[in-house]
């Protein structure tokens, strides 16, 4: 394995609200030994949002995000505090990594609940004369998705995947257009491409880590 | 206005974080009032999920969700239950309406919530040999959503609509398939289109709220 020295910043988002059961967080853990192992000195942030969600919108985040501070009640100060604690991680990483199942064939509502933190005007987009602008630019982002049924774009359930487009446009509005999906597809009890599946996504999760 | 007498029940989720300045929900109440009116004997079941957001899911839940009940620990129950409670209201409503903003180029993380508590393997759906079929099946569903800018498909704003397709899908995929969609649109403030936009809507509202 290659040694980079390197100080790059990477942010880490768990969505699954399962523990060791979960195979996206197993995923999600193998990345991160191997990209730790490549980039000795980079640094990690992880947030398990699966289980410790972030808060969801509020008439008060309202007022935080789009009132001038001066006018802001405390309750909107606090809000718009933590929204810009998640923005401030966000930018300030070089590449996201994201690990999430499916549910209901998107990702877990804790996954929403942190996109409406960080979508921000002035913060992670512009909105100017011509338009809206990303500001979140420069990053590169992994999805890493494990389901029961195979939702890869192309096959079948690729009409059901409802994660990949979604997750596209809305972190290409903020400018992250240097996206890659892996799945870990087919893992339903019994599913005989499952074991095939994981292994790959494995593979491939090892070699972007070690490429990143 | 004609008067039915009916025992029709309606189920009410409104899904914006905001109070008395929402539109969508001002025009959920408005649906409410006149449903009312043309249904004295109806039933009518609302949940301001934006406000009061149904949990996320847990580890506890996908054990109260697939072990067998004899095997659930009491958390498990305790999960289990406040699902069953929102899944027992969707069954027994005649007609579901959600009201809802768009953030974000979707729904808020509160309607996932809600989702993810109602989409259960044996309540909402089975899954067969034949494969998946919706149990839900029977029930009108009204979608009134509210926008800044123009969502509506078939518009150039409709590529960037993420909240129809998916909840077309989802909702399918628990049997409800008679899914109607009312866009509040283009209301950011100084927008020419936005006031002729929510007349056309509160006009489409009272219409359908006393056909339903």
């Amino acid at each position: 394995m290659s040694t980079v020295t390197t100080t790059a910043t990477l942010l880490h988002l768990d969505a699954s609200p399962r523990g060791a059961r979960s195979q996206s967080r197993r995923l999600g853990e193998q990345f991160l030994a191997e990209w730790r192992a490549a980039h000795p000195a980079g640094r990690v942030i992880t947030h398990d949002i699966g289980r410790e969600p972030p808060p969801f919108l509020t008439e008060a985040w309202v007022e935080g995000a789009f009132a001038p501070a001066a006018e802001q009640s405390p309750a909107a100060r606090d809000a718009i505090a933590v929204s810009n604690r998640y923005v401030d991680e966000l930018l300030a990483a070089d590449q996201l990594v994201i690990t999430t199942p499916i549910h209901n064939l998107s990702f877990p509502a804790a996954l929403k609940a942190w996109i409406d933190q960080i979508v921000r005007v002035g913060r992670t987009f512009a909105m100017g004369a011509a338009g809206f602008d990303g500001l979140a630019k420069g990053k590169r982002a992994l999805i890493i998705v494990s389901s029961g049924s195979d939702f890869r774009p192309g096959t079948p359930g690729g009409a059901y995947n409802f994660l990949e487009p979604y997750l596209r446009a809305v972190l290409g509005f903020i400018g992250i257009t240097d996206v890659q999906f892996v799945y870990a597809h087919s893992l339903n009890a019994g599913n005989p491409a499952g074991p095939a599946a994981l292994a790959e996504a494995q593979t491939t999760v090892t070699q972007l880590a070690r490429a990143a």
